[in-house]
């Protein structure tokens, strides 16, 4: 059944009763012209939002329904992570064609359902609206405490540039998607798993300075951290934890395996700096409490050069060729 | 020049310089992965978003950029003002395609800065990407008194059903623009002016029960209202408070003058309950402290019957026939 055959008022209650009710206690939500909460009590308020156009940042021939539910979410969760925050709750605007399946929408919200159990967030309200093709924008709110909240702007010379996990995994599942590759992995560019218990422990330890997420890919972070910081950077590209499905991607394609941690993005790891005395403590502490592994990648520098070493000992400018929305 | 020739980084710097600096202390804003603000210190937090798409909600034939702009973070802020509140921080996404005008985009954010400046809101977030037609979705925070906020479910039989302003004159505006008549008030349509301190005044007066502002039509909000306060009510059309661009516009396109105030929708003023004694009392107030009269078009009713009165005395069924955005 088509959505244009249900309506407006149907679906929105039919997207409800797949969200649930929310855990925590709300004065008002979906159902009035504005949510009403409680404020978040002596703490700071945190507050991100993504645009996601069909075709443009995902594309139905290559992710399912639910996976495109999921993965809306999930990268707006990770820009609370990046702050440190703890996501509360989540605004979903959608706009979707009039022959649009209610079961492709059905999925959509499980997706965005289980994302949002997995990471303790309230969908409390949101839009819906016709369009030519699918458009999400999510809002979502987030909160820190006082004390233990991570700019971009904070990375002091000489300290640690760390990354967790592994990075370059998105980008070659999605060449595993579009070019139908039998090769393991394409869940990294699907189904992201934000670091927010990670960004939480790693805010809270005192020790981190700046912190971004990977979402256009390492060298665009570094340059983001570096610019807001007035810092320089130089960055070992052999440091660079790759993903394990880049490897095998990286042969079929013949490109350069790095490219993808470098310039392709969508990982949603947490890249930080730290004073480089505390990185094992970081490094084991993440590892024991989350088995995640930590990765120091190189340092801050004084002058504002931001440079990589390559795999043959050679220094180059690290441009931030992260992917431009306007740029033909 | 074109933005795809100016990329996404100087977009958003040249955004960011319209804009202007927030009046409110904030702690991070444009430029990090969340925005981090002051939580509101002893009220409640709204929070309202808006999606609105080329050619479903408005076109470029009609509005100009500068309009386009103003009626987006106009209609979130009628969202907030329809509880009662206090609108404080805007977060802007926004998708252009890649050959859209520089200057365009110069003149959107510029009647959006207009009305944020009018209303007293910090714009302090958002997303930019490429999209195949313009979309824009606003998320509006908000604040409230813990004791003053306004629901559409508090509606109690025997209140009277009033409206602030004048109504109708927003679709009425838009076949002015459409069929180009040369008949005065299509800014009623293109720049709408959300009641937010009558909206402050009506809620913390104490007589109001129910609340919303009329952006689907007076028909639709009024069944709003009776679903979520599950009652009844009774409308007289002849009370419909009607602006001064329907009449004309009606004895052209032969259609019922009403019928712009009851299904056209966008008019943005405050539909409310209260109980009919205080009335007075607030026609009055409101009418000395902003000179925007009240009306009263009807009653809450104890059955679940929603009826209006036709200007021949006839009773009728009021149907919620409204925008319905998914049926054909």
């Amino acid at each position: 059944m088509q959505i244009k055959e249900i309506g407006e008022f149907n679906l929105i209650r039919r997207m409800s009763a797949i969200l649930g009710t929310p855990k925590r206690p709300i004065i008002a939500g979906i159902g009035d012209d504005s949510a009403v909460l409680n404020p978040p009590s002596g703490k700071l308020l945190l507050v991100t939002t993504d645009m996601l156009v069909e075709n443009v940042h995902f594309s139905t021939s290559t992710a399912t329904p639910y996976q495109i539910g999921w993965k809306s979410l999930a990268v707006n969760i990770s820009d609370i992570a990046s702050m440190g925050g703890e996501p509360t709750y989540g605004f979903i605007s959608i706009g979707f064609p009039r022959d649009t399946d209610a079961e492709f929408v059905d999925e959509f919200y499980t997706g965005m359902r289980d994302v949002a159990e997995k990471y303790g967030v309230d969908i409390v309200g949101g839009d819906t609206v016709s369009s030519p093709e699918i458009i999400i924008n999510i809002s979502l709110l987030g909160e820190v405490e006082e004390d233990s909240y991570i700019l971009r702007s904070g990375a002091k010379i000489g300290d640690a540039i760390c990354i967790t996990g592994d990075v370059g995994g998105s980008s070659a599942g999605l060449e595993i998607l579009k070019q139908k590759l039998s090769i393991e992995g394409a869940d990294k560019h699907l189904l992201p798993q934000p670091r927010v218990q990670e960004g939480r422990f790693l805010a809270r330890s005192g020790f981190v300075t700046s912190m971004i997420d990977v979402s256009d890919g390492v060298a665009s972070e570094i340059n983001h951290i570096c610019e807001q910081s007035k810092t320089g950077a130089h960055v070992y590209m052999k440091d660079i934890p790759l993903s394990s499905n880049v490897v095998s991607v990286a042969k079929y394609t013949n490109k350069n395996p790095y490219s993808f941690a470098l310039f392709g993005g969508e990982d949603y790891e947490l890249l930080f700096t730290c004073c480089p005395d505390r990185f094992q403590f970081l490094h084991d502490q993440v590892l024991c409490a989350y088995n995640i592994p930590i990765t120091q990648i190189g340092y801050i520098l004084d002058d504002l050069s931001i440079t990589i070493e390559d795999e043959y000992g050679k220094k180059i400018p690290l441009e931030p060729k992260g992917y431009d929305h306007f740029k033909s």
